[in-house]
């Protein structure tokens, strides 16, 4: 049985999504399609256009026989923790046999030896780092460096090529294949060559827009032409969402949660939040006296070695009191749970395997989680697990506060809805 | 040379409250006017409709001599904290010499009589109040039962007017009175019989209106009519702010604050806020994920024992992190500084005697605030002065995220609006 297994944000869900999704299936030819779909936040740290539930009843009419929700943290982590939870997921339900991602360069060879010299990190390798470490790199920074070199000293790839990793979507593909070392996976891992817009290519450009510029259409009151790069389903449902009040949904809704947090604490509150390294505590703290809003904020603690992205996402760590601690193991132990957002009809076939085959719970009824804090069934962190399961009970509850219509703005939001089924 | 200290909210400064002034002058004759007045936030929890500064100026414009603020932490009190903050701040100024304050009864031997009861808790009093709290009642209950109780069997008042007391503002005189015991200080004070509406009336009545009618009006969309109830300089001032986008501000403005802030925190969090007895935490927790707005969540909170300005005064606390060991300090020690938020010409020399005589740092630029921290030059508890002081920073910086024009949003609020001079 082969079981295809893909990783999305679908926000939302375009006409590029699809026509991966069909290339994925052409290659694999697999028996089921499942999908580790972000929540309702995503790696740029934003909270989704429509909520996870929406999301996952588009993923389930255009293709997707399952899908399961990437917890809030690994879904709102760079491209490392990101992998690592996804591919923590699919290795752990037991059944997932091959994954497909787009690639820049879809140069399966080229992305497999950088994953191999991340983690095997070679001795000489390791030197080398070192050495662009004391210079006083930050640790991404001297990573990369430490990478050019050393593929050049031994002659392997092309040094060029290392250097522009991060600008493409190859970064991502590096960490899958990375995190399937790490887990000691048998999955196997293809690419497919990226078509249309770059994922963070702002301007529309018809059928074949990215994510970024179907939102910012959306935004600007432009939906019907935003259209055009839908799917009809996903263009439907959408549709259906807007007009009920439950979005669209934008960052800048948090405006007054980010400095309303910040504003409230000191300057050394901010030092145990998960990914603050030395200094930024001092300009979170001080900026966001000084902005007005969050915009303003995150323009003035821009700096040459922050991503806009990375930023977001330290706002929301901090909104949500994300902590250094409690994020190693988080990075360190992986998924302790699989929940199912949704299925088709054929999908449930794939769950029932799924349930002989998983190592962690598999969650379909949330208020179900409890069950498992005993911890007999599977060998789990049973302390992580709760922990986990709570960011993602927290981020839904918060999302529904950002809902335009307040009739929707009710919290224990994952324990009222029901799993979609199509 | 004699000083007369008033305490207002001024939340606006309406006709009411400049007859209580001229009244309060025609029966002291001072030499000159003090008001301790509410910063951003008031005794009901919630933010003040125009800020510190607006209302400042309004007073000073209308016959007040210097306005000092009444420190965050005090002003969102119970009548209790509230006095006890006010009355400190007047007693450790060392000039002022008269309190007046409004009265349902006006009957100053009834109020010191209570006060003293309450201050001196005669042996006779502790016991009934013993056996009342025994029965299970909450300290506000048993402490009105045994005042009750004691009366009528020392014959000294009648316990009808003991058991009406919370009903009428003369909770807050029988509190001016005990703070000034508390203090053992050589204030003097005398009462106003009430005029008007009361003070939670919230029906517009005319040109004697309730400042809650008030704000309904204005709410409602009908400062024109609300005008009727104002003093011309109060409503130019008005005016002005909400023409320029810095009010009105009201309650709802907090509204997602609330719920995010109460939606990821677990319920043993909210055990260490100051007021939360028995229960509280569970109801807080459960219905901050059930309610859809702050109106919804209050009302289902709600209970027999707790008023609605307590909750929204609860809610408040959360929001600032304000803790029950801190507070201990706060109505222990009583305020640390008193901050001027502006005088009149005539003012100034008040300030100036001040100097000579206050027990306290004066604070008329704020970031001159670290000047004490050493605590040489008074005897503070710098500790306390310190936190009691950010809480005012920090309760200007959330407020400043209300104002309806995001240009006004700027944080650190305290540190650049000027000292109010007239």
């Amino acid at each position: 049985m082969k079981v295809l297994g893909i990783v999305v944000e679908y926000n939302p869900f375009h006409n590029g999504h699809l026509y991966h999704l069909k290339k994925a299936k052409e290659k694999i030819k697999p028996d089921f399609t499942a999908a580790v779909m972000s929540g309702n936040f995503t790696q740029r740290g934003e909270p989704t256009i429509v909520d996870k539930y929406a999301r996952t009843e588009i993923a389930l009419s255009l293709g997707v026989d399952a899908v399961f929700e990437l917890p809030f943290v690994y879904a709102t982590q760079d491209a490392g923790g990101f992998a690592f939870g996804a591919i923590g997921i699919f290795h752990r339900s037991g059944v997932v046999t091959d994954i497909v991602f787009g690639s820049e360069s879809s140069d399966e060879k080229f992305l497999s030896t950088v994953a191999q010299i991340l983690y095997n990190q070679p001795w000489r390798y390791q030197e080398i780092l070192h050495v662009k470490l004391k210079q006083g790199l930050s640790f991404p920074n001297a990573r990369k460096e430490a990478l050019i070199e050393y593929v050049k000293e031994k002659n392997i790839l092309d040094p060029e090529r290392v250097r522009n990793i991060e600008k493409s979507n190859d970064i991502l593909g590096v960490e899958y294949v990375r995190s399937i070392l790490r887990y000691n996976s048998k999955i196997k891992f293809h690419t497919i060559k990226r078509v249309g817009a770059g994922y963070n290519d702002e301007d529309f450009k018809g059928k074949l827009s990215s994510a970024t510029a179907i939102r910012k259409m959306i935004r600007e009151g432009n939906f019907e032409l935003a259209k055009k790069a839908l799917p009809k389903e996903s263009s439907r449902i959408l549709e259906r969402e807007f007009s009920d009040g439950r979005g669209p949904v934008f960052w800048h809704y948090l405006d007054r949660l980010f400095l309303y947090k910040f504003r409230v604490m000191e300057r050394d509150d901010f030092k145990d939040i998960y990914g603050f390294v030395e200094g930024l505590d001092k300009r979170f703290y001080e900026y966001s006296r000084k902005a007005r809003s969050s915009q303003e904020f995150i323009e003035m603690v821009k700096a040459k070695r922050f991503t806009y992205s990375r930023l977001r996402r330290m706002m929301l760590y901090v909104l949500f009191g994300v902590t250094k601690g409690f994020m190693e193991s988080v990075n360190k132990y992986g998924p302790q749970y699989i929940r199912v957002l949704g299925f088709t009809e054929k999908g449930r076939k794939l769950l029932s395997y799924m349930k002989k085959t998983t190592s962690i719970p598999i969650i379909t009824t949330p208020s179900m989680y409890e069950k498992f804090l005993q911890g007999d069934d599977y060998e789990i962190n049973v302390e992580l697990y709760k922990k986990m399961f709570l960011y993602d009970i927290k981020a839904s509850d918060v999302y529904a506060i950002l809902y335009p219509c307040e009739t929707y703005r009710e919290g224990n939001v994952d324990f009222k809805r029901k799993i979609i089924i199509k």
